[in-house]
Order: C-alpha cells, then sequence, then structure tokens
C-alpha cells in the first residue's frame, strides 16, 4: 500500500448454526479496530457507475472507508506513488491519512461508501485543486521519508 | 414515538446540477445530528427476509439505527408503549435510548443497517431476556413518568 494509506480487517461476526439466516455483523470502535475517534460518519449512495466522486486530499483528517452493499474502486495517490484499492466487503475499510489524494469510481448498484472520519467537517483542511495539493504534498511526503531516513 | 425513541431527520446532499449522477451524501456529526459520542459503529448485513434480530435492550446505551440500501422494520417497545418503525431512507435515523426493547425483521435484499452507539461494546449494559428486562423497565417508565409529573 502506499504511504499514509492501509488495509483494515474487521472482524465478520455470523452466527455458526445459521449464518445465511441472520447475516453479518461488523462492530468497529473508536481506538480499537479504527485508529482514531470517530467525529464523524458519512455515506454516499445512489452514485451512477459513470460518475467519479472525491477529487480532493486532506491535511489533517483521517478517514476508513468501507463499501456495504457492492463495490467500489478508489484511486489513492501522492505526487511519488499511486494505487487502485477495491472495496467490496464488510470486514474490510481502507485507511487513508494525510496528503493522500483520492478518486473514488466504478460504484456498483446498490453499493453504499461509508466513510468513518477521525475531525468535524472543516474546510480549510482541504486540497480540492490537485494543482495547490501538489507542491504541499511534495514537501509533506519529502519531509517524512527524510524523517523516516534518519 | 414512544418514551426515549425519536426519528431524526438528517440532510440529504445532492449536486443540484446532476443529483442522479453523483447520488447522495449524508454527512452525521458527533454532537449535532447525533446527540452523542460515536464511540462504536456496526453494521448488519445478508439477513434472510424472514429473519428476527435484536431482542434485546440496554440500560444506558444510545443508539441511532439507519438503513441503507433497502430497508427493515424495527419493533421498539416498553412495558407501556410499542411501535413498528420502518427504515428505508438514508436521511433519517431511529434513535433509541435507554430501557427500551427493539426486535428487527423484514430486512429487504441489499438492506444495510447501520447503528451508530454511545458506548463501548459492556456485555453488562445488556438484556437480552425479556423476563429480566420487564421488572426493571416497569420501575424506570414508572420513574420517569413520576420525574416528569413533578
Amino acid at each position: 500500500m502506499i504511504t499514509n494509506t492501509r488495509m483494515l480487517h474487521f472482524r465478520d461476526i455470523r452466527d455458526p448454526r445459521n449464518a445465511a439466516y441472520y447475516g453479518h455483523l461488523t462492530p468497529l470502535t473508536a481506538g480499537k479496530e479504527i485508529p482514531f475517534d470517530i467525529k464523524r460518519v458519512y455515506y454516499i449512495y445512489g452514485v451512477d457507475a459513470s460518475a467519479k466522486r472525491g477529487f480532493h486530499s486532506h491535511r489533517e483528517l483521517e478517514q476508513v472507508l468501507i463499501c456495504l452493499g457492492g463495490s467500489v474502486r478508489v484511486h489513492v495517490k501522492t505526487p511519488f506513488e499511486e494505487e487502485i484499492v477495491t472495496l467490496s466487503k464488510g470486514d474490510e475499510g481502507l485507511y487513508i491519512g494525510a496528503y493522500v489524494w483520492r478518486e473514488m469510481f466504478d460504484f456498483s448498484e446498490h453499493a453504499t461508501l461509508l466513510v468513518l472520519a477521525s475531525q468535524d467537517y472543516d474546510e480549510q483542511d482541504y486540497y480540492r485543486s490537485y494543482e495547490a495539493y501538489l507542491p504541499d504534498a511534495i514537501a509533506y511526503f519529502s519531509q517524512k521519508t527524510e524523517e523516516s531516513n534518519t
């Protein structure tokens, strides 16, 4: 996975006697499965298969993305790395930390993208233009690499 | 609505130029749309249409239930009142407070029941037997009624 992202694997609690009947339950606790306080939750649904959403990065906000009821692909990138992650299972989440640009696409029918966020909404924390993001992200990841090499 | 329950209405953010394309987004912030700190999130999915879940109450835990991708019905009751609530929209949630017994049923295909909870999991906070719940709930709601009458 690229810097400041990682896959999280959650529990999938099923009744061993009758899993198809009672279905699945996944619990996510702040500070345990989710590596931050859950200040905000949002969900995106009813997105056309050809639509793309996202196109932004955050200075500090951390998020976990989970796809329920279908699948979605997430393109995460920095000035130095990129990756496309497919989310399609309730027991896995994509952690995205600071200075990662994200674009979500290929929403399937019935897909809901659930996002847990570490902070309240703050427009000042957003980069909505890749041109504004790029030099700051280069500086951020260059310093991060330097620090990890010392 | 019965005591210690209420419907919450959330924002449904759509792009006014192209709602069918970009879909819907609902944000839920702890202390704003959600009347408590969000300590835990869980979701239930893949439940058979004929299955019932729930069958418990809590001493203190508060929850908000939201149905994504389909519909579900929730039977909430106390020793003195009961109601059946249908959840089918991303912009509405059912708040359930202390000492309310709940049973969820009629899960539709593709339905995910998302639950936001005010506390970490604590088995001591559960009533899992209606027989154990009943006398304590009678005492709780009797005192609550008395307090609201004075």
